[in-house]
């Protein structure tokens, strides 16, 4: 998918809401454990309830791939049935060197036919940059993360004067563009999305951190916001496990659509 | 596998090699093709070939999850195959929060019953402590990398003094101990290897980069040894690919057995 496309996605629907697919067996309806893929049947209630209140899917590969063979066709199943025009994230934070980094591109472009991938920075250019060769598909880079162990190496003050996750922004922002290349920026010190901001002033953001684990989403707005509106903003737990009984589609739906509203006043404020 | 069996098996074998399959069907000899599961037969002559030789297992899952749920079962058939007593790692780089690391970890740990797995630090402890709580289970954290992308970030000075690579080992280290925690150290800068063996002076170091990517296997004994060995030296492509016709094996064993020859003449100068 392009950036435009994207963009006028969020348009058309007033809404920037990445839904998190991070399915539990543990927490999914148990009257669902019964089907012969519970994850698959799980997901697809999911989307059928929410595909009208978002702009973007996020399946966490963790939560397939503890099932082998068996949670890789229920990942590519999902996957396949989420509407075209709805921008997929492989949520997989891989990164290796160039060679193998063009398998794991394979995987998430070619196999699974998703727009983009999250990629952990750590080892550097020749781990990202074979994502960033295939056409209209984007990496996500991890950049500022919004779980505790962000301040053991994200935030380290370097001697150039400013916190690794700034020297990674710097730098990753040569190697893509805003148009194959997005950050993700964790909502849970929003101050700090507004100097992420100022480094990166036109690339999109993929928001975790909002609700769950305590970001404002006036406050992302606020100071992540660009022309182009720039956030995708993601919930997962919040919508997916409203609740755990027959209803849960509903409740996924009610959830949803009281963010898309909530969002599609922030674009009519915004002019958007 | 606890840190004792693995050093018994250095001291039995006369050998700290890990072989690492890092299986490619373009480059696999081509009659292999014809089978049902070319990277299964690939990898079991291989195994059968230089098991001896060897005292680790290291197959990269970017190769194998690019062939979706079927390269998934070849990667399960692999780690079945593998003698029990040799150690298997799983070169995932894997990392996320902490309740989808630990999903991570039941993949690698529980489902592939590997005894460990590389693990990217990006994202802090909460993403590397999941994958230290199973028992005779390991992490292998990327600390020096040997790809040229290393540079980017892992030798950034910090404020505290010292490249962030250091940073990384020092914080680590408290979360792990000898006995459930190794590191990657990349072997193209000898040099910096007894930098870090001053840093973590007991931790087990999984040292790649020897060979096709330059480091000689001299000086990363010279710079990086301990008093139990500490070092596993890993060769990929020099092994498996040594040939591509029908003596692929013989060909692979011979080049497991010449670095077997000199790890045992340098564990004798040892005293190993």
């Amino acid at each position: 998918m392009t950036r435009q496309e994207l963009i006028e996605q969020i348009r058309t629907k007033h809404s920037f809401l990445c839904v998190g697919l991070d399915v539990d067996l543990d927490k999914i309806p148990k009257h669902l454990l019964e089907c012969e893929d519970p994850i698959f049947e799980f997901n697809k209630s999911i989307i059928d309830a929410t595909k009208e209140y978002c702009v973007a899917y996020k399946p966490n590969i963790a939560f397939y791939e503890c099932y082998g063979p068996k949670g890789w066709e229920s990942l590519k199943k999902t996957i396949d049935y989420i509407p075209k025009d709805i921008f997929i994230i492989a949520d997989a934070k891989r990164g290796d060197i160039g060679n193998t980094s063009s398998y794991y591109a394979k995987t998430f472009f070619e196999y699974l036919n998703c727009d983009s991938v999250t990629v952990a920075p750590y080892m550097g250019s020749d781990s990202v940059t074979p994502f960033l060769s295939f056409e209209n598909k984007w990496v996500i880079l991890l950049a500022l993360t919004s779980n505790h162990g962000a301040t053991d190496f994200q935030t380290v003050q370097t001697t150039s004067g400013e916190e690794l996750y700034k020297t990674v922004l710097r730098k990753a922002s040569q190697w893509g563009t805003k148009e194959n290349l997005m950050f993700v920026v964790g909502a849970t010190r929003a101050e700090m999305i507004a100097e992420v901001r100022n480094i990166v002033p036109e690339h999109f953001f993929l928001v975790p951190g909002v609700g769950a684990q305590g970001g404002s989403l006036d406050e992302v707005v606020k100071y992540g916001w660009t022309n182009d509106c720039g956030l995708l903003i993601n919930s997962s737990r919040g919508i997916i496990y409203a609740s755990n009984g027959h209803d849960f589609a509903e409740k996924a739906a009610e959830e949803a659509l009281k963010i898309q509203k909530e969002m599609a006043t922030l674009l009519l404020e915004k002019g958007f």
